[in-house]
């Protein structure tokens, strides 16, 4: 495994394997991995001749009053999983690699960008945009790879790849969750014992309102109202609703289309958001990597 | 040469000469091509293995009282002259090719996008720098080629390249004027003949700057002032003002570096832009190309 922290180093590591004509996987995280991030990389794996993990936890997609100084790390851990994993390449920046005096650019995906965790984290979207927009020109992966967990990431990182004409494909993985369904998140080892206890509300009422879908309900309130009654204990619900997974819209009417039920709680300072899909034909955890963002040519 | 209008077909043509180790030049255009893109093709074609032109006018960098509608177009001409010059590919998209229902993405280079024509133009550089670097993104040039006679596009192309890490050099090409001096501009032909000798009075100002620049005149004010007592005839000076020609800033100071004189003027309804460098250590015609935009890496 080459580990490579700066941007020619990067480039020069990545010309063999493109002059090459070996296909290219990219696994973009903010570090300390758990086996949310392993399930991505074993996918790029699979799929592709060689894989790119970054680590990069980047300031532009935190708020002032979040947690950025206090995001945990724990790179000796993420190279030795990185390296146990077959990783080829692990690409560790400096934010001043990635932000040189003068940087000014932006990327915006318009009104996506600003609902749910959106409205809560004003800027996020577009800092987020923006640095994998940055990563995916360094890296020029066929394939990159994200998480179900962060659903909106990827349905605004589907919109900006598709908007912008990027010569990339992103595939969403599964979220992966605790034995007891909590789903896999760096925050929660911010969470004390009791909290974590809590948080389990979530898994529980998103696979509640998940097997009332099954069963029939169609009614995007009735179930998003489920969700949030398994809530009580949280100190904060930020949101709990029923959107569009592509366009994070609120649904109006019943459920005809791939849905997903959305949910984003504060426990003990801590912020944690997961989700469900529901798809009316029943492929529910295969259908999101199969959708293209509304409208038009590739 | 090929003519392709759909975006699978651009990407079906360009991928045998990228398979093929060839590199690419790029010359994005709003057509009605006349001599100063014709020079933009020709240091493609002397640098590049194949040329691919663009034909495309953005609606997004017009804004709601400009000239969309109206801008000149003459598609069999533009086939014609870069059949002359030897493009390998032009490229003639829609509308509705480069924004599909549901596109809500857009770059923002940040503060420079607000200067000078940004001031008269809002938006302007925002459509700029969105559709270029989805042109980048397709095309995926090794060189792509900008005339001067748009100082301020080029310098806010450079930025967006390297603060998004695009992985394509832009080339900057001395501005082609008209035997009486006349900065080529599709927009020249909304001019009266009255008007016509009236926009004289932009390069005459420019030329006769420069020249006292050469004399040893340093004094930013002075110079500017200079320009806008040429301008007398206008109907509208928008600005005419020394800027430093990467970040578009004003110059406070006497000029110890790279410097532009820039100008913008409404004449009859039609607005002219033009400029020129004024480099200390003389080479100004040649200087722009070698310069990077401030701070930090590639």
């Amino acid at each position: 495994m080459r580990i490579v922290r700066s941007i020619p180093e990067l480039r020069v590591a990545l010309k063999t394997f493109r002059d090459g004509g070996q296909s290219i996987g990219f696994v973009p995280t903010m570090g300390f991995l758990h086996e949310g991030h392993a399930a991505l990389i074993r996918q790029s794996m699979a799929r592709c001749d060689t894989t790119v993990v970054s680590v990069f936890v980047n300031p532009t997609q935190f708020g002032p009053g979040e947690d950025l100084a206090k995001y945990p790390r724990d790179l000796e851990r993420d190279q030795n999983l990185c390296l146990k994993l077959g990783v080829g390449t692990l690409f560790i920046p400096e934010p001043a690699e990635i932000y040189p005096t003068g940087f000014t650019t932006s990327i915006s995906v318009g009104p996506m960008g600003d609902l749910l965790c959106g409205m809560f984290r004003p800027g996020h979207f577009r800092g987020v945009a923006t640095v994998v927009t940055k990563l995916f020109n360094l890296v020029q992966p066929d394939l990159a790879f994200f998480g179900q967990k962060d659903l909106q990431q990827t349905s605004i990182l589907r919109r900006v790849v598709k908007d912008l004409n990027l010569p990339v494909d992103i595939l969403v993985v599964p979220t992966v969750r605790e034995a007891d369904g909590l789903a896999l998140s760096s925050r929660n080892a911010y969470l004390s014992p009791e909290h974590r206890k809590l948080a389990l509300g979530i898994s529980r009422g998103l696979f509640a309102a998940e097997r009332r879908f099954q069963e029939g309900e169609r009614d995007p309130g009735t179930l998003a109202e489920g969700v949030r009654s398994a809530l009580a204990g949280m100190d904060e619900i930020q949101y709990c609703e029923a959107v569009d997974p592509l366009t994070m819209d609120l649904l109006a009417g019943p459920i005809t289309r791939p849905a997903a039920l959305c949910v984003a709680v504060v426990l003990g300072g801590t912020r944690l958001i997961d989700n469900v899909l529901l798809s009316p034909t029943g492929e529910a955890a295969q259908f999101i990597s199969h959708l293209d963002p509304p409208g038009g040519n590739a």
